[in-house]
């Protein structure tokens, strides 16, 4: 099937995929008078008295907001709002499609990142969480940090977490697969961008102890002096044996690699070089760093890849859409760490004993179950870490 | 019927009023290809190369905000952008209702011009065209003034224009009724705000020559020396017999008296004192300057108020939608005096010779033809104008 094609005629077909529908009818004076003036005014007198009642009256407890810069889009870079806008149209599909959650694109004019900050202070009153998508690195941190910290609803970057919450559930189940524990294997992972320094604050979270992080100059060590400011963080408080190289030397009798890097990086020969049972989760996109028949080659038992064609998709729409509705749910403040490893165990949690394998650690895209899991894992930790307004 | 209730009981039921719906479905592997990776990446580049494409393949095309502050919401004042949103909801659902206009209502969190403008420019590339509400004087004007200036879509403030197109529609046909002419007749507007400014400027591009405008001081006129800026601005353009003076003054043989202001402020006794065949628009909302049954005692020939209990009723609801349509319709870069001018004379000629009276000079807010009427109007005034991109 030609998508490229399909996706010209679709988004022209619909101008683009999403619309507006109205939850009620106008079609006498008296719906008039109640969903507009005189009636509508009571909502916001309520609204205005007890603030909290903006969740009861409006859309605001449905409602999430994607928004971007359109400053890394895909694989395609630095292309604008305007051209990033079916990318967050997407994404708004998935959500509902997938989560039932209400979900609007913001495609905003905005490159540094205090105009971001501002620009979604500025809309967060009308939404109950804000979804960023596709912001570069490194601004994207200090958004997302920002935001977090000085707005009282959640703010996700999906890229970063929704990322390490789906590698960290096939990772769950990858362990499970080979018998390892998450707190004895040795880690090391190749890009750490948004979504691998995410991948690995996530992971030490779910306890790995030995994670060595590789960069195009090699091993982030204590003092490894990198231009970014996140890598001299990452050589801190990880890579406990403080190896020093390049991926050779980190992959040496480790039992996991986790690449969120580029094609070809990794090779049968490194592969060989790894723990028994090796895990590769190579989830460079379209093409793998490197492809399941070449690592199969190299003696590793467990392997993903962000593809669809290929057995365990890490795929993001298994976690925000249910991640989302739960924290909606309960009318959440914020995302944290409880609500993300909650997540992570839902959608490992839903492959039985009997149904994991080498081949499924991970459930497909459209397994029915995966988003009320994870909206009901997620409600639950929201309100026993005290972040919940229900 | 208690609005009041009745619309505590919507807005609680449905979790607001508007919601987003998906235009395609996502049910197979190839249709999550199409809407969103490695699909969605071919509408992307096709916007990056060619920026107009974003109305072909997004929803921009068909895309309204509604924005408010809420520093001048409906009789309540300054609620703030929460409180405000049952009302951008509202007006979400009239757009969608009675246009078939997509409308998304952003409530910001933002008092001064200078930050509603930024988060405004933010937002913008998302839009089709944004529909400012509720914001309060003198703020509203810089913030029109600027964004139109600025931005490459139309941005139009409803509470200033949206009224002045309506009531220039009924005095068009109360005019036809009396048998005068706009060149011709006095005209007193009573609250030179945002509203009463717009009507009085639009009323001018429509041809009227005499018109004075009253505060709670008095006449303007020039040298009138009022702490308002755009009010010293009216006694400069406007009352060229510079009448001094008071509403009594100002109201002596006037053919029109167009209140825009607060109950009470026109009597019967007033009334008395306007020229033959006096017309009366009295505006304010829910008790109008002077009610039907006095203003007819006092010998006024045709009456109109913003009430849907008496004959004529000024509602917004006649312009906005079909004027978005037609501005989206074209793409129009701007919504201009002469579009403005073109709905005005749509929204009244659907009345026809034969059916206009005294007490019908404007359609009701139901008749299904307005919008259409508006919308093609709108579009034609807007290609013939050279605003529009198609």
């Amino acid at each position: 099937m030609d998508f490229n094609k399909a996706a010209l005629e679709m988004h022209e077909a619909h101008h683009g995929k999403v619309g507006i529908v109205s939850k009620v009818e106008v079609k006498t004076r008296d719906d008039l008078s109640t969903a507009y003036t005189p009636g509508v005014a009571e909502p916001c007198r309520k609204i205005k008295e007890n603030p909290d009642d903006v969740y009861k009256y409006t859309f605001k407890s449905d409602m999430v907001a994607v928004v971007s810069n359109g400053t890394a889009v895909l694989g395609l870079g630095d292309i604008g709002p305007e051209a990033g806008l079916p990318v967050m149209e997407g994404k708004a599909v998935l959500f509902k499609e997938f989560g039932g959650v209400d979900a609007f694109p913001i495609c905003i004019d905005a490159h540094d990142a205090a105009s971001v900050i501002a620009a979604c202070k500025a809309i967060a009153p009308t939404f109950g969480g804000i979804n960023l998508e596709d912001i570069k690195s490194p601004e994207c941190f200090e958004i997302e940090e920002t935001l977090e910290r000085e707005l009282d609803i959640p703010v996700f970057h999906d890229d970063q977490h929704g990322t390490a919450i789906v590698v960290t559930a096939a990772l769950i189940n990858a362990l499970r697969v080979v018998g390892k524990k998450m707190e004895d294997v040795h880690i090391v992972l190749n890009g750490p961008g948004a979504a691998g320094t995410a991948i690995i604050k996530m992971l030490m979270t779910a306890g790995a102890k030995d994670i060595i992080a590789v960069d195009q100059f090699g091993t982030l060590y204590k003092g490894c002096n990198s231009a970014e400011a996140h890598k001299n963080w990452l050589g801190e408080v990880t890579n406990p044996r403080q190896i020093k190289g390049g991926l050779k030397e980190a992959l040496a009798g480790a039992d996991v690699f986790i690449g969120v890097s580029k094609p070809g990086i990794l090779t049968t020969e490194l592969c060989r070089t790894m723990n028994k049972d090796a895990i590769v989760f190579a989830m460079a996109n379209p093409t793998p760093e490197i492809m399941p028949d070449e690592a199969k080659a190299g003696g590793v038992r467990v392997m993903a890849t962000g593809r669809s064609d290929f057995p365990n998709q890490v795929n993001n729409v298994l976690c925000f859409p249910g991640l989302f509705r739960g924290a909606l749910s309960v009318r959440a403040r914020d995302i944290n760490d409880k609500m993300k490893l909650a997540a992570a165990y839902a959608i490992a949690d839903l492959i039985t004993d009997d149904d994991r394998s080498e081949e499924n650690i991970i459930p497909g895209a459209f397994d029915p179950r995966v988003a009320e899991a994870v909206a009901n894992a997620v409600a639950e930790a929201a309100r026993e870490s005290g972040v919940a307004r229900l």
